[in-house]
């Protein structure tokens, strides 16, 4: 099996090493602590009158004998719970909270006494069918529930030193090797919903048991191998379907809805569902990084090149048809019959920021830095409790209505759902912000984003302090200041945006020549430091219009405004109803200006024509004519639409020629 | 009720008395009696290899105890032979043939076996569930069924004389009538599928008898009435759904699906299935017609309006969602993921056609002729055998492959399906093409299709002969020529399209002014004809650029290229791949060139640019530079593609401005 070198690669700095303290970015994690986790813990228990009930905390507590009734829910609600755990985790790095502490130690103490003697914990298999373990591995995500167990549990003892939830998991993980595997006896089968490899992989690097590093690579391994695993388990359960209780057809057509139809190695397209497909990812990451093994991590490079260059939206948006939640194929980017789910664009945020450790290029932090910026930004309402599931680059309020290929897009957020997988998702990548900014090697620090923070990192042995303060992604201006008691050597490397074209970089009031310090998209200063030191990054911010390649149908003769990591939309509330019947002026003339509204954001104003609608009368059909209007658009950042009142929105706009 | 005074209104001519010779159509009729009818008549005896079974003749004999078994196919499987028998008898009334006749014959006798003493008829009910007749009207097709039956068994009798099939179906009829009806004791319901309606209407006009028409306007009267039969009905049969066998939620919701969401007369858009839509306006404009009610006659030119000036394709074609094969809302035209299934176009066609008898206007006859020279044409393949079902606008074989929301829109024409509606559909149309050319009232012919044809009529009690020459739709100049024994007064009304923006007339060999003399769309010359006239109509026939109201999103910004009634398309055969790539010119100089290629239609050369992939290598997004090439373009007519191998296909496209 080939080994590859790690090629200026970086390990992940420590949550507790870093703070934040960003004017962008705090009002969001400070909303995730405020608002979503403590509305989470109600709707777990089942408190909030509108939302529909969670279930989950009955669930274990019926699971552990202290309440009596049913399973309630979808298969998977276990994973509410796990995911606010996992977010609480990181939130008591950020801010100490006795409160919240003991809240999460109860509900881990619920789950210890609801984890079945063996080791086995999920509540509805020992609710509803005990005797059916790892019998529908296909559709019944109990793996995936195991998953996101484990990553909670190793979160937990990560933040709070506390091993109680670790040894739950790590039970659970244990009881798992103990039934899955190439020997005989065990279950040759995998999930139906990638998770657990990527969790088991962190379990292993917060233990160090090499156990639950092999058990994340057989899972990896045996995935889309002949005999096709679930083929076998469907006729085993009698070709029934759970989630129609009724004989269904083979599996085997699917196989490539959960990247089963062919061992991981040789997947070369994305498909099927999405969230399923980045999570696979990041654990095939892992484990090429672990093992350093070749064909695994040329197979994510080729994946990773397939869908950021063939399947993703601008806005680091992937998932173009709701039907599966899925990936469609090359090009095809519709954007409003799109999916772009924001729990998606989450999991490309972990795969790239595995691929970046592996080998530190800008292709993956620039990605990181276009999900977070836009998708990410755009999925949650300022109250925190309404979210975008489905992230649209195109809106019509009234399409969304009637269109039974649009009823997904919803045209403003809504409510925590039923099957509320985004808003826990979110709150723990928000409150775990800090783990994106910096990675470090034994003699370098990287800095990947540009969001206001504080790291403390071991170079060369020695610490070393160092800070970002900016008003980004408004302002052009970064500031970065490096501390070490005494001077010291060490690499600083600054990642310049992909999307930069002309950036600036002064070492205490010196410019640097960055043609001559490049590598992968980061200027790479190596030098004796003094204790105190000042770098400025200037990074060029004009608006500009973006074009897609020409094999995206749905964008020919269109552009997309951005201005930074920022992609601009058009709003019905700032420019009128039927917003496709506009048009950007051949010199648009940009004007860039700072408004009161949504937050401060910078608007960007631009000379445009609208199609006239006066002649038509009703006319549907008409020799053609053109017939227009000079308009002054107003575009705002795409991640602050529907924020006023419902309306029509749109990315993609006709560009005159 | 208010009464309304009919406006140059007319009669249909009876087949009889028109016969087709045209260089267009000629082919196409020729090929339905060659080909399709046989055809059609292997299918349903289920003797075609390569197709579906029809099991329709099997049923009957099942039916009529002369065979035994089980019921196979849809349960509106008869209709498949009636809709043969429609077009057996249309086109025994073009061309004798005693053999098809004997089919035909022997096809009646075993019908008239299998019907109950009481007069019902219905295969599938018969074999399967004799005791629930009319127990689920909103799912099961009984009355739609029915009115095949009645439309086929008038069509026999008056192409034939025999009345034999014509006591069938009123028989039915008459137990229909005993069934159904506001007096106590009758099932105050209606079908789930209109049909039944417009059939009655016709077996009122063969034999006279009330019961049928008012039993049409019954059936009218009572959709969409309150209380609403359909619940009624489901909760009679336990909720049950016939096409799961499990209960279901209440139908109101569906209500529009199928036209019952409003009184008839209170309906003001086109919703839910498009051919139930179009059969249930062709039923209402018969009625309205034969009982001069306004309120109808509203209802049908509201419904009109909406479908042709808000939801109908440049190509005739309705319907823009395969999901329930129905209308959407106003202006929502998508080109890629559209249904506009061919039946729909037929049905668009009746009504159409009933209206021109209503009040003779062009905006009737102009919507014929779009819908014939487009989606018609398009429907059929050269050997009689393939069909679309489904007329897109814009295709992408890839995506009909891949695309969960394109799935539907096939790349090319299939062989004859399973629930094979269209093709026989498309052979009672065809063969009955002559009914749409004229009309006539006491003193007035009307020439609506330029479709090369002789007719008979009476103006004024003397016999009048005219005829049609034309090379239509390649040639702008049409030939009328009129023939009495004696010089006569009469009118000759002349319908000046639509689409042409000059159009010259001569009566034998003197200009007429036009402006004079139009009404409604037509040129209506009222004089003593000499024996002989000659008449020459020219309509000029440039080449047009058309666009689309604004309102509709999916057009903005491109243009459809039209020459006389003909739509034109791009093909990848003759353009390249990435049809959207391209962008007609400004000034797109275009050439009209006769071709020996499909049948020696007209193509239409264009100077056009496409956007140019060098430069792109791999990436997705990039800032704007616009890089294009000069391209010529070369369009063919609508109707013809598809027929050179498996390739895109693009109606809109993107203009340069």
């Amino acid at each position: 099996m080939g080994q590859f070198t790690k090629n200026m690669a970086a390990d992940e700095v420590p949550l507790c090493s870093v703070s934040i303290s960003d004017p962008f970015w705090d009002r969001q994690i400070e909303l995730v602590q405020s608002v979503v986790i403590p509305y989470q813990w109600e709707v777990l228990n089942d408190r909030v009158p509108e939302a529909e009930p969670s279930h989950a905390i009955m669930n274990l507590k019926i699971a552990a004998g202290i309440e009596k009734g049913d399973f309630n829910g979808f298969f998977f609600q276990d994973t509410d719970l796990y995911k606010w755990l996992e977010a609480v985790a990181y939130s008591l790095t950020i801010k100490e909270d006795k409160e919240l502490e003991k809240l999460a130690d109860d509900a881990i103490e619920l789950i210890g006494k609801a984890q079945c003697e063996d080791g086995y914990l999920n509540t509805f298999v020992q609710i509803r069918e005990p005797e059916k373990r790892f019998t529908n591995l296909e559709e019944c995500h109990e793996l995936y529930t195991a998953g996101h167990m484990i990553e909670a549990g190793v979160a937990y003892y990560q933040a709070t030193g506390k091993k109680a939830f670790l040894d739950i998991v790590s039970r659970f993980a244990d009881y798992i090797d103990s039934r899955f595997g190439v020997e005989e006896g065990k279950i040759h089968g995998y999930d139906g919903h990638q998770e657990v490899e990527l969790a088991l992989v962190r379990l292993y690097k917060a233990t160090g048991e090499e156990r639950y590093r092999k058990l994340a690579k057989y899972f990896l391994d045996a995935r889309g191998t002949e005999p096709f695993y679930l083929d076998e388990e469907w006729e085993k359960r009698g070709k029934i379907s759970y989630w129609t209780q009724k004989e269904i057809s083979a599996p085997k057509g699917r196989a490539a809805y959960f990247q089963a139809h062919k061992p991981v190695r040789e997947q070369t397209e994305a498909v099927g569902h999405a969230v399923r497909q980045v999570y696979m990812l990041t654990g095939m990451a892992d484990i090429a990084s672990l093992y350093g093994e070749e064909a695994m991590k040329n197979a994510c490079v080729t994946l990773w090149n397939n869908i950021v260059k063939k399947q993703m939206y601008i806005t680091g948006g992937i998932g173009s048809t709701g039907a599966g939640e899925a990936f469609t194929y090359d090009y095809d980017l519709p954007n409003d019959t799109i999916y772009s789910e924001t729990c998606a664009s989450i999991g490309l945020i972990f795969f790239a920021q595995r691929m970046l450790l592996m080998e530190n290029n800008r292709c993956y932090s620039d990605v990181i830095e276009k999900a977070l910026f836009n998708v990410i930004m755009s999925s949650m309402a300022k109250d925190g409790k309404h979210y975008f599931y489905v992230n649209p680059l195109e809106v019509e309020p009234k399409a969304s209505r009637k269109s039974p290929i649009k009823g997904h897009v919803k045209p403003v957020r809504q409510k925590w759902f039923g099957c509320a997988c985004c808003p826990p998702n979110l709150a723990r990548l928000l409150t775990s912000l800090r783990g994106y900014i910096y990675t470090a090697s034994e003699d370098t620090l990287y800095i990947h984003q540009y969001i206001g923070s504080e790291v403390t990192a071991k170079l060369n042995s020695k610490e070393v302090k160092a800070s970002i303060t900016s008003e980004y992604p408004w302002d052009e201006t970064v500031t970065i200041r490096l501390h070490s008691i005494e001077a010291e050597n060490y690499k600083v490397a600054v990642r310049i945006p992909g999307w930069c074209r002309k950036a600036e970089l002064t070492v205490d009031g010196e410019a640097i020549d960055l043609s001559s310090c490049m590598e992968n998209g980061y200027a790479v200063l190596s030098r004796r430091w003094s204790k105190e030191a000042v770098l400025i990054l200037t990074l060029s911010m004009p608006v500009e219009e973006m074009q897609a390649n020409p094999n995206v149908r749905n964008d020919l003769g269109k552009v997309a405004i951005q201005r930074g990591p920022l992609v601009y939309c058009l709003e019905e509330v700032d420019n009128g109803a039927n917003l496709p019947a506009i048009s950007l002026a051949k010199d648009p003339d940009f004007t860039v200006k700072k408004e009161e509204i949504l937050d401060g954001i910078l608007s960007i104003s631009a000379k445009g024509v609208r199609e006239e609608e006066a002649g038509w009368e009703d006319a549907l059909y008409l020799p053609y004519s053109r017939k227009t209007k000079d308009v002054t658009l107003k575009a705002v950042p795409y991640y602050s639409w529907g924020n006023r009142g419902e309306g029509e929105m749109l990315v993609w706009i006709r560009k005159e020629i």
